[in-house]
């Protein structure tokens, strides 16, 4: 295993991550960016934590128009949020469901709505709201003035394309991803239930250096997998089966995203055939891959590949998306979607088909966009 | 290690589930429940996946005011979601950003719209929009008519008391957190970096039968840690470091909470004396607890215990909280909340308190409610 990157990032990283994002604000309009989400609040300050797992609490990030992010936090993350290079935290004893932060957001953003401005917020696609709509409601009907505007371009145009240091990160778990995957013969073996085999699976990840193992789901069924997002079952491994491994490994909070089919003793020949039509678009993809194609045109490099023997597209509903701080990240690989494909986009090709009597087969890589094309993140 | 309960539920605890959700409905004038978070899906219909990392599709469950659940979800949950006892399933091929399940959704709530009918949104304090912003807001223009009302209040009556098989698996979880914690003293040693012990620890979990270790945070510093909610670093541990795990270890879906605190060969006598505060503020609260009683008022037997060392109340802004399939639930035991305790309700009662300079120091054990009293949840 290659030796592990530096941890976090620097000041000046973070530095010009915001002064990028002022730049769009200015161009649209926005006189702030108000953040609530993990990774943006993360992406943008350097925080960094799985205490975002308990719901309880709304964490927010504010982006002025010039100078650095303001932190409007729960006090039980204040300690932790002054080791970034965050300077003004304003901090509330969380949780207080009568005012969990609203008070001093509207301490913040009542300049803005006196001045009748617009701040962004993230609307669109692949979003969520990470505080309680009634708060947010409350603290809108505080701010009368303000506008709203929805930010998910704005922060999707920075996040999709990665820094070096993001890069290197993706490239180390994908790395030590790769490692644990060649490991699965070793481990699997008829009679052996599957979720043994995901314990198994987990702990050569955790051995090989990766922190953690939050996503881990498979199939494994005779003659070819249902179902791809399911979690184990006790049911033992057997000859004839079928099963694939789909796991988001993370180091330093970055994930690498792979799906891996084997077969148990022998493998039927429709699933042979499966197996072949995804390796073969899962090649296509990856040297057809240049800066400037739309993510439409290289969805349909690989279909084209699959179509023959699927063209019903499958139930995933693209052939790959975004990686980096979250599973799955913009853009997709899609009809629907044209975004242009740039130098330093971290991309997973997951193509996908149906086969035989409701059987499903997906396998996925991962790479990063260069000058003059993919590079497979493999270690 | 006692023997793993059954996985899932009976049919029979679905049904009693919604059915007591649509008596507390129609009490309220609720027509139906939308219902779009991971818990509250997997709650009503046994839809249990990790899939719900991956930010990029919504997922529905609607409750309607008589009969089962309708499931609106992405194709790609189909096969799983008709392993459960929902029937009526309806699907789209997701991700579709000009239409991500909003004209299922429609079709649906537009006779409650036609109507006048009010439809329950969980909008109150621990809770999300698990969809985005922008496609609520088309959605709701889209049924005038149709009013909303906070359901928070309703499904936290429910989901804060745990069913027999609820707290099976709770006690299961938490029986293997307590024996991966017993290994802690075998494992930590003088001169190993903070972040092998995080993994040590989670792949002990792993053996010992935890399906993942998703919450592994802590400190370690000479004399006390500073901050509770940190990701490890590379910092080899040194005799005199006071260290802190809290994990949350998941079986079935379901989490233990344990905070624990070890010493490197010596502690120095102010942590002993923290150490001391609330192991007493422990044993105090679970010898307080009896149905009936509130949790503020459990809450304040503890902190009279810590006042005489920190009367300031600390960071962490409550001493406990509920426990199930998220690691953080209601009730919170806190002056903020008078949630009546009641028998089966499971809880964690996790007191903390500053000290030194700026140091804090949190324990935690998870107990269920029982007729007399707080069982120890601890195998």
């Amino acid at each position: 295993m290659p030796d592990a990157p530096a941890r976090g990032f620097s000041e000046a990283e973070f530095a010009a991550r915001t002064q990028q994002a002022q730049i769009l604000m200015a161009e649209q309009g926005l006189s702030g960016l108000l953040l609530m989400s993990e990774p943006e609040v993360r992406y943008f300050s350097g925080f960094h934590t799985l205490f975002w797992q308990s719901p309880t609490r709304p964490w927010f990030l504010f982006i002025p128009s010039a100078g650095k992010p303001v932190a409007v936090i729960p006090e039980i993350g204040a300690d932790l949020m002054r080791h970034t290079w965050v300077d003004d935290i304003r901090t509330w004893g969380a949780p207080a469901p009568d005012d969990d932060g609203l008070s001093l957001l509207t301490d913040l953003l009542q300049p803005l709505a006196v001045r009748g401005d617009t701040i962004g917020l993230m609307k669109g696609h692949e979003t969520s709201l990470r505080m309680p709509l009634g708060d947010y409601e409350r603290l809108m009907n505080g701010l009368s003035g303000v506008k709203v505007a929805d930010a998910t371009g704005l922060i999707r145009s920075l996040r999709m394309l990665k820094s070096k240091a993001e890069i290197a990160k993706i490239s180390h778990i994908c790395a030590i991803g790769t490692h644990v995957f060649s490991e699965v013969p070793n481990m699997a073996h008829a009679g052996q239930p599957f979720e043994d085999l995901f314990r198994c699976f987990r702990r050569e990840a955790l051995l090989q250096g990766a922190d953690d193992v939050p996503y881990l789901v498979g199939g494994a069924e005779q003659g070819g997998y249902h179902d791809v997002i399911s979690p184990p079952t006790k049911r033992p491994l057997a000859t004839g089966d079928i099963f694939m491994l789909d796991t988001g490994a993370t180091w330093d909070g970055y994930f690498c995203d792979f799906d891996r089919n084997f077969a148990v003793g022998q493998a039927d020949d429709v699933s042979r055939r499966a197996y072949d039509v995804l390796w073969r678009a899962t090649q296509t993809g990856i040297e057809a891959v240049r800066p400037g194609m739309t993510c439409r045109d290289l969805f349909q490099t690989m279909q084209d590949v699959i179509a023959p023997m699927d063209n019903r597209g499958g139930n995933v509903g693209r052939l790959g998306h975004g990686l980096g701080m979250q599973l799955t990240e913009w853009p997709s690989l899609a009809a629907f979607d044209d975004t242009i494909i740039q130098e330093n986009m971290v991309l997973t090709l997951e193509p996908s088909l149906s086969y035989g009597a409701g059987r499903v087969m997906v396998h996925e890589e991962n790479i990063v966009v260069e000058t003059n094309g993919a590079r497979l993140l493999r270690g």
